[in-house]
């Protein structure tokens, strides 16, 4: 017997929970649907007038709303004052740890980027240690901007390309990092308080290619589309994928190793310790194997990754011929490991993330090529295949989303301002 | 505007629809939970006693509930009748065509096997209509038994190792079988109406991976598991995935098409023209190539599969090195492949189905080694390894279980008796 013969009393605990229930209704309909009157969300989500009214109230006094401009005619009821999604004082914030780089953004809850820096960094080489100091050092810079802007943040999302024990904030395994247990929530937790107090926010980790499926799915180029396969193309090569609307997790997080997948035995040997991995046919570093020289300014890590990449770009355009080999090679390679994707899971759209993302002009042609030899299903299970419109920056923006989502949640977690 | 401002007012068609949803609710309540009072029923579905008893009343009548034993004691209330699922009277009919075989298997809606028969048959070898009228035999046999035992068939899944076009009841592709848009459920649906008469019940068609993962999530030794990967041993080896408790179908319900990676450049010929697939290295006919020479019985595609695989497992108990090795080189061959699903899904259970469950007890050592090395994440991500339960009867068994499912949503397609 699990049903409470006094299961039909409501406690006031009930109270509470179906008032942030309804207010986060409210807040959502007024994102998703656009700017409306209070009549209009009433009739649109059930809920009575009177209800409407107080729950726009609390969500204006806490900043997420604010009153728009007056709806005139339309072809339901009285022009009135319509109420629109404020939430320029709320910020999530995504930070990003890769092979080359960190990044801290910060996303207003109107999906506008206040605050977006990229520092090159050759992270592989570096301790632990020195590295969160790096991200502590960008994330008390986008804080700062969050304060100089009259923005309260809710949560931070820390991207990286590994193996994540997000309930204990740890990175279990890290390859291309070469990191294996590093505690990265506490470690940056730690480093804030002794910056800046203690963080008013929740801290949290996730895999980074998780984080950017769910930034494509909610801002990128496709967003929306239930059934999306993310390829983050790093030194790393990682998976997010969205099923149904939903990120593919696992029954332990660890969803999504696409980056191992053995297709070339007696291949190079991969960041994992094995040999032929897909990563060793299509991540940055076989890129640049092929296409350049140890020595060739493209391959310093220590330089901005975007300026690399577009110097290899533009020899591509000026016809170089081992530029266009090493592209020809690695797309081909990309719609073989693609192909077994698509096939397992029939996405409507794959989308090529990070340096895939800048070379897609030379890469495609061969990769659809290869594809279209390998899926099963006729003209490729509809499936198109599209370059991020986020760029490197898909981990980190899908950070500051999930961090937002908080608040969406649960907006009691803005401060009231008590105004009038 | 999508919201009707007359949305508050409730047709009659509301009301037919809320009585359906809440027969259902009590149906799939005593299936899930098992006989207990009306009045329990009541607690715990928070629908009201009245109510309750005129539903079960109403699914006494359609033969899908029957009163159980009294209940004595127990903690709460005084004791009573309980009600309890019957469902003896309603039957499910899973059908499979495969490569060696085809099979007619119905269910009753208390998940007991009424009737269960495989002929062995070289599909290939045959034009698809001689396949179809192959089935209608056995599907008469089928219906003939219901009609025995008084079971009344709500549905019939056609099990197909293909890509399908379920809505429109055609086969699009099976490599295996070298069918191409083949109209299958119009080809058994105008057969049965030949010998029978229009069939009383939909016919459907879904990929036979699907069907038997969804058996296995079910009914098999696994039941219940959210996160799952089966794997069927045929000569084609496909994938069927279940998501966080729900089945992987894709954009367009091509997904799971796992036997065609890409895993032996200048490998054998698959069936798709491929070389090198997955299947070629695991499939049934891989393991004959490697453990028999083409004149050996265990090759004749006209015997029994399982006493064909009955001998080979024989073979490899008296330590037949020939039958050793073969065994030890798939098994090392599908640790490969598994590695990558795993690495994909992380999925908490993968099931070995078709041949690979007769021959675990030598598949699973090489396997398990070959995945140790392979997947990231520690200890395989968590995943265990399992052999069905259910067998080569695990598709068609899932096939009469989808076709259930439509009276635990709609209990009234059961007809009602109109007894007492």
């Amino acid at each position: 017997m699990t049903a409470s013969p006094h299961n039909g009393r409501r406690q006031p605990a009930d109270q509470v929970t179906m008032r942030r229930n309804n207010l986060a209704l409210v807040l959502r309909h007024l994102r998703d649907a656009g700017p409306r009157s209070r009549a209009r969300i009433s009739v649109e989500t059930g809920l009575n007038r009177g209800t409407v009214s107080s729950l726009v109230a609390e969500l204006i006094d806490r900043g997420l709303v604010r009153d728009g401009d007056v709806q005139r005619g339309g072809s339901v009821g009285r022009p009135g004052q319509t109420v629109e999604l404020d939430g320029r004082g709320i910020g999530g914030i995504g930070v990003e740890i890769n092979v080359d780089y960190v990044t801290a953004l910060v996303l207003d809850l109107a999906d506008t980027v206040v605050f977006d820096q990229r520092v090159a960094l050759d992270v592989p080489a570096l301790p632990p240690a020195a590295v969160l100091d790096a991200v502590t050092d960008l994330t008390v810079r986008a804080l700062a901007e969050c304060s100089r802007h009259g923005i309260t943040p809710v949560g931070l999302t820390l991207a990286i390309p590994a193996l994540v024990d997000a309930d204990a904030g740890v990175v279990a395994f890290a390859p291309n990092l070469h990191w294996t247990k590093v505690s990265v929530v506490a470690g940056l937790v730690g480093r804030l308080t002794a910056r800046l107090g203690p963080p008013a926010f929740p801290v949290q980790v996730d895999n980074d290619a998780n984080l950017a499926a769910l930034g494509e799915y909610a801002m990128g180029g496709e967003a929306g589309t239930p059934d999306l396969v993310y390829l983050t193309g790093e030194t790393g090569v990682g998976g997010g994928v969205m099923v149904d609307g939903r990120l593919l997790r696992g029954a332990e997080g660890f969803s999504g190793e696409i980056g191992h997948m053995p297709l070339n035995p007696g291949g190079n040997l991969c960041g994992c310790g094995r040999r032929g991995c897909w990563e060793t046919m299509v991540g940055l570093a076989a890129l640049l194997r092929l296409a350049a020289t140890p020595d060739d300014p493209v391959c310093d890590p220590s330089l901005d990754l975007e300026q690399r990449l577009d110097t290899i770009r533009a020899r591509a355009r000026a016809r170089d011929a081992r530029t266009l080999d090493a592209l020809h090679l690695v797309g081909t390679a990309l719609g073989l490991g693609a192909s077994i994707l698509i096939n397992v899971f029939n996405p409507r759209v794959l989308v090529l993330g990070g340096y895939f993302a800048n070379l897609a002009e030379f890469l495609l042609d061969p990769m659809l090529g290869e594809m279209r030899g390998r899926v099963i299903a006729p003209d490729a299970g509809a499936c198109q295949v599209v370059a991020s419109t986020l760029g490197f920056a898909a981990a980190s923006r899908g950070g500051a989303h999930v961090a937002l989502e908080a608040v969406l949640d649960d907006p009691t977690i803005a401060a009231a301002r008590h105004m009038a």
